[in-house]
């Protein structure tokens, strides 16, 4: 009984190419996280959901995918306990009767509970990079799936703007490998905290954030107007008004706050994070601009330090890497007093990027390089010893597995995209050679049978 | 509120070090797909309850993680009618009613779902592999977990033996790799047809399979007496004993059959598509020995021509690699006539087989490979530079992050086991030099701070 096949909404297949291209994005991050030290774990898909209730807020707690109980999950339980109204039923409290499990929601809640689960195997400050997918029962869109790859590198244990330093290294490592142009905005929990205070509403950290983020778009009036519905006095909006309306370079931006902030000292910590983790990334060499955004609001919750957001300059699309220092997460699984920072790599939108601006590497292979033709049985041997002998210089080679007509053969190298093919014959046995095509330039060679290096050589456009 | 982590039961975290040790399996496996000209797919980890209900029994069914709908997944349902007796309820059909996906089972329904819903898109014969975890609510125990990654690579569109040859192949290559000494198993489910067919008993090819199975164990009369206690005639024994008690080599195995089979069509093809195979083996110049074993049953099910199986032979474990020829995978999704051939590496009880007989490389690093102790603000540019010099040419290094005493910074060195640490102060800084010391030989070297060639040479361990 044939069923038309398809797959759940907002998730995806990867076609070979596609996988390929991915690949390429998660090893460039990855080999960039092994430079620095970064040691990979990997945690189960499911977790139970009393590890993850609770910490996404309830918008997360109806995101969570659950997996239903094994065996028979419906048994003992009293529906009508559950029922609301005829036919309705609190789907909260019965969800937890029958699910125990839950899936992955982002990796960052699943590292604090391996760092507390494996506190005594491991050494502080652990360094850690986990590159694994996590799922969303969120409204699929555009560029929002259910399933989706999180790339996250994570230093806890520390309190050094030296772990700082280290994240935005890695940024500007992986998007100069990647090729892209991206500019690093930096802002701190701290120095939000100290704009309330200073204030004298240290409760409106957020409505002050969302008003400095809007002040682009509406201009210093509109903000100040909307400082003041939200309850900020005419002082309090006075003595904002040299941050509100700050410009130059970030030594002048923390010069303006520092004049108006010494009243805080949460504050002025945060400033003098700012300026260390500053100095750190002039001293480095990183090339990526890193520029002081205050309206940079993402992860208030817990953030309590520094705050990250990499945006990509020559394409439109929201923020493709982000994070920040936390100082208490693991606290919600029993080990306080465990500061980390960390920053998350979204591959998809990196995916975006590198499409839109053409900057995945042309000669990205997701098959094979060549291919070698199949005439008869008496040149079998032949070719299975000389795709042996590429296979071992690292080509990838494979033999059309029926002596098909040649035309056939050739349709297929062209459809699949393999750039070389090698017809030998009778001839070719004869004289201990063998043939190699370039199927784009069209050039052809020929080769003693012996000289695999020289093959391995045209194949992979490298210089004998 | 403090809760005590713990994961589900029958799933795992992967530390540092374990993660460096599967990731080494995987790359091996994925480097000589490549080599072949597998191409990677990925699928995902949610599929379509129907897409996976009826495709691996009754058994299976039950084994399959299901989802709970997202949103209200109770409301509407009218639990009484699924009411059995008091408190029990018809779990299955229940369970269809709140759960529309289910985790991925396996890798080759997805692999034949996918081949259908894009078979447009693709060239045949179609060359994939797949790496991915899959899920199985089985009953936790030694060697054996509720999440786990299979290995696939299959090539479907061909019914050429060169297909099950480059399996064969992919097998010699990844265990010649990983250094582990195997044998391969091969029998054919037409031969087995064959057998059952000769005997007069074409319903009998388990009974058949099975009893063969046990021959070394219980020895022939044994045998002879259970397959006549299964319904066999004295005289179809008689006919299968001349393959009960054949010996020898692959040649001579076949021959005895042949002399038996000629009365089967189906048997007749088997052998010579075994024939076929083996002499193809012998000219590709493939090592691991290869052996027809008639007692392999795996997945009799649905193989209908070559089974494959793969044992270690130092190391007492079950198969580590096995798969088959199937000719109707894709016809469940409606496509019917597609031929296709793989295996499936079980990365799990590679990693056993690995740990068992002490076969990963010593150099498997998890972590950094260089720790540049952090002196002073002063020595800090020029740590930070020689850092990056040093990841430029691939080694991992990081600088500790606070200014500690170095005892503290040798201990951590020493704890996370990295082999080699650079103190450079101010002495150092002076003379433009940079000490780099061997943690395990004790070897201390000194290098002019611009020559990091050198310094990698050393620490990779290379001439230079």
């Amino acid at each position: 009984m044939a069923q038309k096949p398809s797959i759940p909404k907002g998730t995806r297949d990867f076609t070979p190419r596609e996988t390929a291209e991915r690949n390429y994005i998660f090893d460039t991050i990855k080999s960039v996280f092994k430079t620095f030290g970064y040691a990979q774990i990997e945690t189960p898909a499911m977790e139970n959901l009393s590890t993850l209730l609770g910490k996404y807020g309830d918008e997360g707690d109806k995101l969570l995918y659950r997996i239903l109980n094994s065996g028979d999950a419906f048994s003992g339980i009293d529906f009508d306990a559950y029922k609301q109204e005829e036919g309705q039923y609190n789907s909260k409290a019965l969800s937890l009767q029958v699910c125990e499990k839950g899936l992955r929601y982002d990796l960052t809640v699943p590292f604090a509970r391996f760092v507390v689960q494996h506190q005594n195997e491991i050494s502080f400050p652990f360094k850690r990079f986990q590159i694994q997918p996590v799922w969303r029962a969120d409204r699929p869109q555009k560029g929002r799936y259910r399933e989706f790859y999180q790339c996250d590198v994570d230093a806890i244990g520390s309190r050094s703007q030296m772990c700082e330093l280290e994240l935005v290294q890695i940024v500007d490592r992986v998007f100069n490998k990647l090729g892209v142009n991206v500019l690093v905005k930096i802002n701190n929990r701290k120095v939000l905290t100290g704009l309330a205070e200073i204030c004298g509403a240290p409760d409106k950290v957020v409505d002050i954030t969302v008003a400095i983020d809007k002040l682009e778009k509406v201009g210093l009036d509109a903000v100040k107007a909307e400082l003041m519905e939200k309850g900020l006095s005419a002082e309090a909006i006075r003595t904002l008004e040299p941050v509100l309306t700050m410009s130059g370079d970030n030594d002048s931006k923390l010069d303006t706050m520092r004049r108006i902030m010494a009243s805080s000292e949460t504050g002025m910590k945060g400033l003098d994070e700012l300026a260390e983790l500053l100095s750190l990334i002039r001293a480095s060499g990183v090339k990526t601009p890193c520029e002081i955004d205050l309206s940079l609001a993402r992860g208030l919750n817990y953030y309590t330090g520094a705050i990250f957001e990499v945006k990509a300059l020559d394409f439109q699309i929201g923020s493709i890497c982000g994070g920040g220092r936390y100082d208490n997460l693991t606290g919600i699984f029993g080990l306080s007093d465990m500061s980390g920072v960390g920053v998350s790599f979204g591959a998809d939108r990196i995916y975006d990027v590198l499409k839109g601006l053409d900057k995945f590497p042309a000669n990205l292979q997701s098959g094979s390089e060549l291919l070698i033709a199949n005439l008869d049985p008496e040149t079998l041997t032949m070719n299975l010893q000389l795709a042996d002998a590429l296979r071992a210089r690292g080509i990838s080679v494979e033999i059309y597995p029926e002596a098909s007509k040649l035309k056939k053969q050739f349709d297929y190298a062209d459809r699949k995209a393999i750039p070389f093919i090698s017809i030998n014959g009778s001839e070719e046995l004869a004289n201990g050679t063998v043939n190699i095509k370039d199927l784009k330039s069209g050039q052809q060679r020929s080769f003693p049978k012996e000289d695999s290096t020289a093959m391995a050589g045209f194949i992979s456009g490298q210089a004998e």
